[in-house]
């Protein structure tokens, strides 16, 4: 399939829902208008030319393990190697350390693209901005100056090296061992799982960034180091670190999933012994984050693909009589079915991207908003949205893939049109970076039960001005009236939630999934609000491009009567309590 | 993974729920309780001993093409020698051919099981049975003769030559021609796709049913004819087709999909000369059945997949403290999301399983019932009951699969587990016999709207007594009065329907996909409350097996409390009407 990055849209979301440039300012940044869409336009005609042309093969091909090498699919060394002369690797990283120290607003979208034309290309640069992160933001003054330079250029990349066969959600059960060595240095002794990026032929070198235990340390997560573990050492030797198998995956197989031994490798603490889980979770966010623009970036190629098919397929006629007399059947477009599975994916897609350049200027303003207060408030904003934006866009990415492999019927199942390779590229995004029950819990024990409900009510406050600002526009009044009850509700909803919670400690839990749910329908309902305003607005000016902002009405009129329906069934279902999950008896599931 | 029939939950259905041994008897068939519980456990060995072993590598190694030979993987041939050989083949099949002539209400079980033991070896068998339907009613007394008796056996087996590349859902555009000949047989000659079973190498000869065209048809659906072309001729001749390729696809990789080219292939009329729909309209009930229990089969294997791990995965405590405090972390069926996961599951299964066993019995009482009275009954209600067992179990088959591919984590995602399998396997059903769009519009249009809701109005009346019984048991005064809220919106909600397709043929397909769904979940509920009154008055009575009695009560509470109320939002969609969904000019949607 071809993929083409939808930029008009990213324009409409950049500059006219979220003034990028005045963004930019405010940061002060120097990029105007013309540079910001330049990139835009780069992005997109590298993504489409060079990217997505490998996905079909490197998924056919994956990678393959000779000794302890690993070789990457064919095409993914070349494209590497273009990403890093063109600047695609750097773009994030931090100024001081030869990056370009692009805001997040402006990035995500390119981050989109790369997601959409490859998931398993994207992997190993993704991991490698996490891992700088991690470095600048926790490493000694020495480990910076000598690791970073490489990282931020993308002439090395970097992994994270957090699961082991025992431990997964619960990190408390890591087993790997750090050593202290006279020199400074640890040596470190472990299995560590599920390592993606872990060995490949991309680049000669591979900082590891290891959670391992030093010998003093307390038990559990409180008894957890982070260490930076490079595979060739500065003086050319080859660290005693290993890739010692490939997993077998749904999806993916482009990205190299590895076990990786740790036989005594020389590595350097990152940050304070036993600090290890809270310099990991101070990348946590931008992490997620990510993880949370690949079920976007999925979404949108598999609705492409799915526009393109349900143009061209002609199949039986419409309901109401031949609409194409001239050929053998009608395009499915014209059927009613067809049209309800494109718009779900459509304002799906659409609205996630809204959320995710939202969630973007939080993360932005957090870091770089020159005024203190509107870092904290920032701050609070992006923790309550970061588990949405992961768990609901990569649900998102699985739902509209699937969508995508309906929408061919019976050729959604066949390898060679690509739909089916995007459900299981993207069906890991639920699980990786913390499980999507994992982010649901988050949600609701540290972000709502945190601070009593006040920034959902800060949210919803916000969300309201849309509600008042559709009051000028006649052919609103009907979404915002709905909106506006939604938004009540679900400010009513998290009161509830928080007490039942504080009641029953099992109610975090049986709550939680259903909650971040109803959430994401509610603030995509917002969103999807303030876009159809922006768009009657622009109608009434009469500024052209009259069908872009008639699609946007029909798609937001679409959103809240037949997608915005399923917060009703979430909210019932989490009302039902917990005791209905936890009265069987573990024994009696099966008898 | 390892598969165990669920032979419990089977039996409560059969005698506890339907009278599974009076069904037989009101049909004239002489199988007694001993026997058929002898049938279910047999069954169940040979599931899990003989087929179950062979579906994980099925998968990695697939179907190979040689020339036009194909081999099946590894130990299929062995299997399906002793599949035959212990009468599994002929279990279904008409008595006069040497069937054994088994009800569906006693045969689903067992079909039940063999889709969940492997899809991949299922398929082959399942389509022998379809098309020994097919020439049961419609051939004629020599085509009978000549090709019955080894198709019932199993000793050959039978395929459905449908699709073409130009024509999936549509079948008027179906180009393969028919030539007749002076000895009253015809020259098929065309090019077939998605064949399953086409070519094999597990029996010596293979009977293709195939939609052809006479010369002087007219156009369009009512110009096929049926048509059957065996591999090997009575002479011992080798017919003129053969597989020109096999399709890569999402997953059943141990069954053959097959390109089949027919160039002047011989074959025989099978009924009446352009009555070929017709003709495989009247198995496409059985058809579709089967394809139900596809999804129940895999929603099974998936529920207890999920189950075994969340009993033996160690990771975090308990919300409410150490529940396993001698362990390093309690089992993670402790959490309450994860057992929200395993209930879905369970109750899903659990429900599919009995509406299978209802509708079974319908599809019984059609062809066998003494009464005609009844057994036209029994037709409009299995005909009402099919599109939403084929679509609605497919549909969970998927989800429940896909919970347990989350319910592993990270380890869902790797091939060795055998939970992303059965998402692969089972994405095929919810798209093949009729994508589940079609049988949404099939239900809203040929059934809902066909008979004025008649059909759906003696349903509702019949799941209300259950109701009534539970007036008897204060414990279920709450379920019930959900239920029976939910049975009169149902009514109410068939008439406002048929009321705007009627003014809007647009609405058929606007509200379809959204009215199945939420038909499937209402009349799960009211099954889920008659297994409920049955399992309390058995406690109650204090018949031992309190744990599975338990286990029903708590299972229909979660149903009724967690996922009974996705029914308001498939009805609140449905309600926001066609406008939403045919505003927007088929050009716009990329604009």
């Amino acid at each position: 399939m071809n993929y083409q990055a939808p930029l008009r849209d990213m324009r409409f979301v950049w500059h006219e829902m979220f003034d990028v440039t005045g963004h930019c300012q405010h940061l002060g940044l120097d990029l105007d208008r013309d540079t910001l869409d330049g990139i835009l336009e780069e992005a997109g005609r590298f993504t489409a030319e060079v990217i997505a042309p490998l996905n079909r093969n490197s998924d056919e091909q994956g990678c393959q393990l000779l000794g302890t090498e690993v070789s990457t699919p064919d095409g993914f060394r070349e494209a590497y190697r273009q990403y890093v002369d063109n600047g695609w690797a750097s773009m994030t990283g931090p100024m001081a350390y030869g990056g370009q120290g692009l805001p997040q607003m402006a990035s995500a979208c390119v981050h989109e693209m790369l997601m959409a034309a490859s998931l398993s290309f994207r992997i190993y640069s993704g991991l490698t901005e996490g891992a700088v992160l991690a470095v600048h933001r926790h490493g000694s003054e020495a480990l910076r100056q000598t690791w970073l330079g490489k990282m931020v250029s993308g002439e090395w990349t970097g992994t994270m090296c957090l699961t082991e066969p025992q431990a997964g959600t619960d990190l408390a059960l890591l087993r790997t061992r750090a050593q202290p060595q006279a020199d400074g240095s640890y040596l470190i002794t472990g299995n560590k799982i599920f390592i993606s990026g872990g060995e490949q032929d991309l680049t000669d070198n591979t900082i590891h960034l290891v959670l391992a235990r030093l010998p003093d340390a307390p038990a559990g997560v409180k008894g957890i180091s982070l260490f930076l573990v490079p595979k060739i050492l500065t003086d050319g030797r080859r660290n005693e670190l290993s890739c010692g198998a490939l997993e077998h995956k749904m999806g993916i197989k482009g990205a190299s999933t590895c076990v990786m031994n740790f036989d005594g490798a020389q590595g350097w603490l990152v940050g304070e012994p036993n600090q290890g889980l809270s310099c990991m979770f101070t990348m946590m966010n931008d992490a997620r984050f990510q993880v949370g623009l690949q079920g976007l970036g999925i979404a949108e190629a598999a609705f492409q693909g799915g526009l393109a098919y349900a143009r061209e397929r002609l199949q039986s006629r419409s309901l109401t009589g031949a609409v194409a007399p001239d050929k053998v059947a009608d395009p499915i477009i014209v059927h009613p079915d067809v049209r309800r599975m494109l718009l779900t994916q459509k304002s799906l897609t659409e609205g996630c991207r809204m959320l995710g350049a939202y969630t973007a200027r939080q993360l932005d303003l957090e870091h770089g908003a020159p005024d203190p207060e509107d870092r904290r408030a920032a701050m609070r904003r992006a923790a309550l949205l970061i588990p949405i934006v992961k768990g609901f866009f990569t649900d998102v990415g699985q739902e509209v893939a699937s969508l995508g492999v309906q929408l061919y019927g019976g050729h959604g199942y066949i390898r060679e049109w690509g739909m089916e390779q995007l459900m299981r590229d993207s069906r890991i995004t639920q699980l990786y970076e913390g499980t999507n029950g994992i982010q649901a819990l988050d949600l609701v024990r540290r972000k709502l039960m945190g601070d009593g409900g006040a920034e959902l009510h800060a949210l919803v406050e916000e969300l309201s001005q849309h509600v008042e600002a559709a009051g000028h526009q006649p052919r609103l009044q009907e979404m915002a009236g709905a909106v506006s009850q939604r938004l009540e509700e679900w400010r009513a909803l998290g009161k509830t939630i928080i007490e039942a919670c504080q009641r029953d400690p099992q109610e975090i839990g049986a709550v939680s999934v259903d909650f971040l749910a109803y959430s994401a329908y509610v603030l995509l309902a917002g969103l999807w609000l303030q876009a159809a305003v922006r768009a009657g607005e622009t109608l009434t000016d009469g500024t052209g491009e009259s069908a872009f902002y008639q699609a946007k009405l029909q798609t937001a009129d679409f959103y809240w009567r037949r997608v915005l329906p399923r917060a009703s069934a979430h909210r019932e279902a989490l009302l039902g309590g917990a005791n209905c999950l936890m009265a069987m008896p573990a024994s009696d599931f099966s008898c």
